[in-house]
């Protein structure tokens, strides 16, 4: 078998003839609704349904001013779910994101322009492979969409003399501010850019996972750049945002280190920083995993609940709605939109992470001259 | 209800008191391979039974000389599998690691000789969370176990003066060999001391995504520490490992961004780097996520193909075994013991990473210096 | 613990304090089929929307004059469902019924008017036990219900002095003509009352599997009653409707046996009746058990290709939307409920059983006289 | 596309060249009780080892004397399971069967001496079904042995002149007898006929479901047959083996109707005959379906102890194991013949059907004697 890149010549007309998928934006139907508050009784369906009240009536009232966290696993951009996501950053509604990689490259393409294709996930991988198509499950679209969006990566890198140590949420910042310079109008096709308008800033939880943290790697190996995503300002940082929040809710979408990285705030602040905040008032998440797999991305508010990652007096505030993100997120944010608080004024998070960092220090020292928690004699019991 | 940590004093008395999860090491039972090789027949069975063929029969041989990566993803060493693991990399048959932060984490309670105990899924967290005990599905321990692990982290980051940007497989190598130093003889019950024994490089795909990088985001934060896990230098490691070896193959546990992150490396040889470099030889996973979820992990063999990660005409070798870990992996390792090549010469990676680095940067010059992939205007059709 | 009976008096309030489950009625909306057709391009919503079409635009067109078939596994009617299936009937979308007997139970607690409640399934099942609570997973009901459920079928039995073999189609007719009459406006809250207005005939496969089947059987030992259902009946009716079909397609809800037995009659009549009548021109299905774990729940319309169940040239006209069918239900009837052709006329195979089965004898026969199948020695391999 | 049958002559040999599926027989291995005591700590390789437990130091005690009900559905017959479950009866460890008809259909090509092949998941079914080759997931045999199975059972019904109405442990029983007169030596290789020698009446909860009632319902329609399986004599059968165990427990191989069936042996006691007999004292159950489904296979025995079904008090004795059954049963079978109790007396429930019957009328009489469950005015809440 030769040994070399997908991308060769080829006639691939008909696996490109699906629709363009688009980036669809919710309306906030009425008729959705009333099938979500009544038709969605019971079973997931009736999950559904809580999430929805719990969202619009819990989480987005004013006296609450929830600080929300979104975070994205799986391949949602290429599915088209990046209008949602766009619509809810728009409105307020989401304050910050976690998000896989994948899913901002993926976004890069629609923010230059670039067509994904319906398609079907029975075809035969080794013919795609000989006509240079790529395949995301059934989501369809040349190599060269890859590495255009590639070249334009690197080119951001080069051009824009980014250097140093920095979080991903000022990386995405900034490719977000490149996007919007160089594609004006592009916020309605992009979350990365949208991101960066409304001021929602983005992390990524595996930075070297994904082809942009690939071309940030070329970067550093065959130009000597010394941008580097710097994970400690990540932690930080979410950490901060957790700190400074009245009350702290999560949207989760899959599962995965996304889910991780978001819920690891309130243990580092109690575990590491000796801070003693609680943890998420509010928690939904869409997912397919299961409890009784054991890895976290289908671990329930409950188990949370023993790593001070839940506040105890939240369970009747969580809700896990198992269905693909694709058919139950379009349907949460219609119901989300169509609600009477579809609207809050922006936190613009994004400009307000030094300052919460400033306070993280300051109440992290404070609580450290205090009586360390670890200064008795541990009482562990060891097994040799 | 009051925010604070859990951890309280309490009577844990009954919680903690399951039998203590030891790493079991497995010996090469010929009775259990009798088993695999002619009760498992069909069905998830009969996938394991193929699994452990092509792995003993195909990827350990020693005219394929097989690089072979093992991805850990889901809550292992918790369920007492760092034996597994243990076992594998000092008998050579396992040349790299790339794991979630929280199995290394909790790997280090083993290497402190601290217990962890067999309990039930079925508690209530809110009263584990009085109680001060921390839940990992059916695993049990007192919250002072992890205090007292973050504890030992942040003193090794202090005593060590470990400073600078630095890949996870470095940092972990340096946190083994501490390990070995100050616990003589912990290589039996730590796969990150084992690592370190071994020469076994271990990479983290989401490295501020554990209590290992929250430490590390402490250290940088509270006492202006420069150590710096850099994405990069994984990335590029990663890919020079896969470029340098012979025939690439994979075991992969789980799935999530440790399965993406090995994944990618041949990608970014032909997409990134312009290497044509093929996909991977061999292909081996142990999960319970579906394909039809369209995650990652549960992309099948196949769909790698069409981003090349996949060598075409691997498919043959390549299966899923539809299993939970904890079952799956020690029965897998059993036979792999007890084969015929159950034992080969370790490539102690961890030595060679410059000079594979070096390699890398050697080739890639040299694929740069040729036509490159992108010169022809890109015929890529557009969505608006 | 003693052993008797759930139902003791209690204070059930608080567990029944959830809204009252209705039977909703899909309208076509306007809106969710923008939803379908816009918003669910990828995935399981692109599977969903697939699903949509190929029942609105190929199933339900006048020239292709499809027999629908609706298979329902899972708990359906308890959760609400029982309207979209009554106003599909209604309209003559779905001609014949094949469900489990817990379905049509159910069904008959809103007959006769009883109230099942929107819950939880994180309740203390001891304490519901305490309290002659009935959960179904979140649904919950006193037991009485069933008790008066149960008196209801018992004395509709000694009644309507029903006697003999028949199928569970006839048997169903004439329990669905008793609710008519002796609750008028019922058939707007029951299936089961629905199917004799409309002549759909209701087959259950497993007829002693449910309340209804326990209630006979009592009849049976109790009364001395002569009623007994009779498979064979059941299973040469579903034959003779399908062999008398233009074309053939199916809704699966679910799986389970009644998929099963959905599915087998095209093997009856080429397996076993000798006639050459080919599978499903059309399969629909929504389930979320997976094909790996190789139960008939999870196989594909591909897999049925091999015995003849699907038409090897309809696989273009099959779908699997990996869905809880309390989501994916409702929305593919609103979507169907808005279609161009979402009325037909009413088939009413209940009148037309005796003259199908006619016909299947007499085909039956024609293939016998002709060289039998088998007449060639068989070069079938032993294994021992 | 032409209408037919698939069969036609073609060069099956490739796929066909797969290994021949072997009824395994467990041999009680040490060294997998050890890896199952020792190595299965947690999780669901956790679960598997508490189910093994449960069953040999309790349900298998002497002192307890459990029924043991065993009830199989996915294809576990065509993946050579057989000989486990052959096994098992032989032993006197399981006293009562309810499976699907697919099972003993199936057992019948092993009984017969045909051969089914070890394939792959993977084939392309039209090609499949134009070479006449029949594909149970990854098993694959010629349809030849589907019509000489068929022949078979069509030459018993007439052969044997098996009349009226039974139950299908009667006629099971009865195809057994003539497996093992016509076949000596099959009870090695068949289900059913060891089940005939064994006395262990095996039922099937949708008995027109499968092959066996496909042909049954042949020869009432064809040849004028009046047997008829009489779904009532199933019930009653289950209900009275229940009533008459001094403890019941169950291992439930995935789920479906043959545990619907097993498990409503209680309801039917207390809601239907007004026994105080409570539920299951014991409960094992393998499977893969997940309880957010909220379909019955995925159910917890929690769920159950609301409906009667299980004892309120025995839920520590009740285990769920999230696996294959392929992987979990052979290993929880070799754990169980190598155990203490590994050989009780044979119950031969087969024998004492129609005295347990009788008991039961009497039970039930006398309890109707007693004042009425309902005889109070109900109080229950209505919806409309």
């Amino acid at each position: 078998m030769p040994h070399r890149a997908p991308g060769a010549p080829g006639h691939k007309a008909n696996y490109l003839s699906g629709k363009v998928i688009k980036y669809y934006r919710p309306r906030g139907s009425a008729e959705i609704r009333h099938l979500i508050d009544n038709g969605f009784q019971a079973f997931n369906a009736g999950r559904l349904s809580e999430a929805c009240q719990i969202y619009t009536e819990k989480m987005l009232t004013p006296e609450n001013d929830t600080t929300v966290g979104l975070t994205i696993a799986g391949a949602l951009t290429p599915a088209g779910l990046g209008g949602c996501i766009i619509e809810m950053m728009e409105r307020g509604l989401v304050d910050f994101v976690i998000s896989t990689g994948a899913n901002l490259y993926h976004d890069l393409h629609y923010a230059l322009n670039f067509s994904l294709h319906r398609g079907s996930p029975f075809l035969d991988d080794v013919e795609l492979y000989e006509e240079g198509i790529i395949r995301i499950y059934d989501v369809l679209f040349p190599a060269t969409v890859l590495l255009e969006t590639d070249s334009y990566i690197r080119d951001f890198l080069v051009r824009s003399k980014i250097e140093g140590a920095m979080s991903t949420s000022e990386f995405h910042y900034r490719l977000g501010l490149d996007l919007l310079e160089r594609n004006p109008g592009c916020e309605e096709y992009s979350v990365v850019a949208q991101a960066a308008r409304a001021g929602v800033p983005i992390y990524t939880s595996s930075p070297g996972d994904s082809s942009i943290g690939m071309n940030i790697a070329y970067h550093e190996l065959m130009n000597g750049g010394t941008l580097m995503i710097d994970p400690n300002k990540d932690v930080n940082e979410v950490c901060a945002i957790i700190l400074a929040a009245k009350k702290n809710g999560c949207i989760i979408l899959g599962g995965g280190s996304p889910k991780n990285f978001y819920l690891q705030g309130q243990p580092t602040l109690w575990e590491v920083y000796g801070i003693p905040k609680g943890g998420n008032d509010y928690f939904i998440q869409f997912t397919t995993d299961q409890v009784v797999w054991g890895g976290l991305s289908g671990a329930t508010p409950a188990e949370a609940v023993s790593w001070g990652k839940v506040n105890p007096g939240g369970l009747p505030d969580t809700v896990v709605t198992y269905v693909d993100s694709t058919i139950g997120f379009p349907l949460f944010c219609e119901y989300a939109v169509g609600a009477t608080h579809n609207r809050r004024p922006r936190k613009e998070l994004v400009h307000k992470r030094d300052a919460m960092i400033s306070d993280l220090l300051r109440q992290a020292k404070a609580a450290g001259d205090e009586k360390p928690i670890t200064s008795e004699p541990p009482e562990v019991d060891r097994h040799r």
